[in-house]
């Protein structure tokens, strides 16, 4: 199995839920840093609307930079490049959205991902977050990887409810509506060892 | 239901109507600035047509930006993006124009969006508002998510006509030719909390 | 029935005749300018040859600026964006050429169009009118849309000639070979009300 | 018919023969300067291998500026346009490229292009004229268009051996094996009246 | 057979495995600079995700410069070129991942490419790798190519165990989980001969 | 016939063999120089594989310009254009590879091209040369045209042993490896006349 590689040592990779034709799984979005322009390099053999997500969280960001303690000007000299492993399956939809911000978020502000937390779900250019589908499989592949703790959209919480309360045991759940506590949850308030210095 | 959702807080957003394969529904529009050049993006899994929309009404704007009492210079220091929410759904066609027009007068100018307004109609690049299709269907979803005024272009008149009296109780409609009148309805004087100085 | 509206008192408006899958029908070209740096923004759903008509339109002003009294140092100066309403139908082919010159002129001159008159016909990059299909029912919408004259090219006469008497009756016919005699028809020497200065 | 007007007062525009469903036609190739950065913008319907043909005739002329005449420098201050008239007819094919370089000789150096010539070949990068298909059909469409001569590849001289004589009276044939013949043929070393000053 | 040269004189030439419809085969990922501005040119009939690999591999070593030992302000300096020879055959998916990192770092710094060395491995942009596919058959031809270590991702040790021991008679096996293990295997610390000084 | 000419005044005009539908044929490559910026222009109606192999000998050129004695600055004074005639005819694959780097080291050393020389061959990035299909058709097809020496890989000399020895009368092969041999071969010490001053 491919899918037991965790690590919150980096800043910017982050888990999420993936829903796929061969049942629920996790990805991990991974993003850097590099001296450039503010380009926008996005891999990881995506769909347009997977694409147009990366471009949206990078977007929420830049509006909202002080909100997050980014410096606005950083955005203009370095370049962002967001993966998503596993160049052979092609991967599409809108339920990275947050997975993407809360990466970009830790890539700029070089906080800690907290550990054993995956999240599926939406953004909106506004911050709030939406429902998305296949909630069932996600839930049991991120049991299969040992994921403790999962974020996903308040609409989110009556699928969660269809589900036999055996497969729940041991999986946190943080309902939410808006961004903010995505991160909340999801970033400790910790810079990663040897924090880049932007 | 996702469609519940609403907030005038925010400069940018905006509540339109759309005819989708199942049926009416609501769309939100948003839009937001950031420090940049002038370039204006688009995303939400959007068609030819609909993009073109978002072109038109930028366009318009900044070709009267003394009439909304935006400053011209304004353009070339930010970039704009508009999204539309819900990415798994392919949204096409130009009804949602006055509502990318008035989404963006909002952002620029700061004011805040009317409580409880939706809005459909095409945009002409003279600011002629143009009829659109699937009314009674638009009218149906405003009604489920508790829409209360709906802005239409005056040729739709006749497309109320025909729904049944019931289904249009609680709604008061504004019938406009112009895109003027669309933001005297839709756009009150006052600006969002926290409004931005561009 | 959408296509009554009918306005000269903006630059940059004028009517041409198309000829669609359910007949014939009158069509708006729009045009506005935007402080920029030259470029020329197409939209309405325009297919690759209508979308040319508009570039050789723009190249054709370009290279003849001194004639029609237009400063060249404009173009670098404005921005240009034509569009062609109604975006849900596509639209395509070449005869709405002379319609789209007729617009830019009027744009970049502010002269005011002359009332009730429509038109269509190939351009080339001379100023060489060109005959164009679809005559008898171009003629027909124009009559339903109220037209009182219309610009055709002189090797079009034979498709009028054809057409019966009784469906000719108030309109006034302009057969011409070059644009200048468009312009001289279609463009009063009167600026339109509250003319931009360039 | 479509096909009568001729004209040579203007510079760069050139009478070519080319092959069409429909059997053999003329065509026109027209250019045009306007000041600019050096652009080349090609419009009329055109296929891939006939927009490579006026690259070719483009970088042809630049690299062998000097030897027409051609003042280098001109090139980076104008953009060029090249159209091929009738966008209802799509057109493809290497065919008229010497029609192309005549052109764009033509207007470089405002000469005037000779009455009643037509012309049809392909060019290549060294300036070799290279023979094409449809000859027969081409010539009987330069009759009926009134044309008197007609430029040809010397490898084409088989195709008019197999016309019957009848066909080519009053036709008087060049035939070329570089483009610097075409243009002794077809280029007068008159500029044309009001030739511009570039 | 075409696939027996084998040089490790020149730096950014490095062998990979590559499993094609025909069977597994081996390829060489060439890179070179050239003077330029920092872009990056790839060639070789490859799909987008092996596109891809090559971008991830790139910004990987900008985002690591230091690391490598190479000064940052080279990026924007030289252009980049990497190639997959024999360009009749299309290759795709995101095998030669760490092939083309293990090129670029011995690019950029110049070192030697250990001799008899092949490899196979996705990369991330964290510098982990990941499985492949068809390990059996590039083990083969690995071995026809007279290849005698290969590196692997350490969850493709179990594809290795599967295969008959006569099958791997002569090829030490070097398992990683980290891109850097790539490197110590494969590139040595001295440089090329006549290497270039960037 | 059409494959006659030949010419060896000009710098970058070199003879290639190919094999098409309709059995083998020979080609032309042809590149000229243009005042510029370092652009490259392709055309010929070319495939992708085809124009890969115009970028990497291009490539290839620049990162070996001393070698061949070009000063490197040259690069970004002047725009390359190569074409390959018979724009008829589509054309890829890489077998015109090491025909292309010969024409273009020719253009920028102006070096004068050996007569009667013609060539097969894929180039790759380090100057290598692979072998190439179709041999027995291209070498007929050279005969035909009165070639006398050909270029080939080392690898393609088994092909030449199966062809019967009569067709091979009075050709003269050169079996290379790599691309400095080809040039070897077929450039000679001489400057074309009137060589360009670069
Ligand atoms: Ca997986
Ligand atoms: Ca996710
Ligand atoms: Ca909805
Ligand atoms: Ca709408
Ligand atoms: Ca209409
Ligand atoms: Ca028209
Ligand atoms: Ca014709
Ligand atoms: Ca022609
Ligand atoms: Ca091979
Ligand atoms: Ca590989
Ligand atoms: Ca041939
Ligand atoms: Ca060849």
């Amino acid at each position: 199995e491919r899918d037991k590689y965790e690590n919150n040592d980096v800043a910017g990779v982050v888990t999420g839920l993936a829903w796929t034709r061969v049942g629920g799984d996790i990805l991990f979005i991974e993003s850097i840093l590099s001296k450039g322009k503010g380009n926008l390099n996005i891999t990881g053999n995506l769909g347009k609307v997977m694409k147009e997500s990366a471009t949206i969280a990078m977007e929420y960001i830049k509006a909202h930079a002080e909100e997050f303690g980014i410096i606005p000007t950083i955005f203009e000299k370095y370049n962002v490049h967001i993966h998503v492993p596993e160049g052979a399956t092609p991967k599409d939809g809108p339920s990275a959205g947050i997975t993407m911000l809360t990466s970009l978020v830790s890539l700029f502000t070089q906080r800690k991902v907290k550990k054993s937390v995956a999240m599926t779900g939406e953004i909106t250019l506004r911050g709030k977050v939406l429902p998305v589908g296949g909630i069932k499989e996600k839930i049991l592949a991120a049991k299969r990887a040992r994921i403790k703790e999962i974020v996903l959209c308040e609409d989110n919480r009556r699928d969660i409810k269809e589900i036999k309360e055996e497969y729940l045991k041991g999986l946190t759940f943080h309902y939410v509506t808006d961004m903010s506590q995505v991160l909340d949850v999801a970033l400790t308030k910790q810079k990663v060892k040897n924090a880049k210095k932007l």
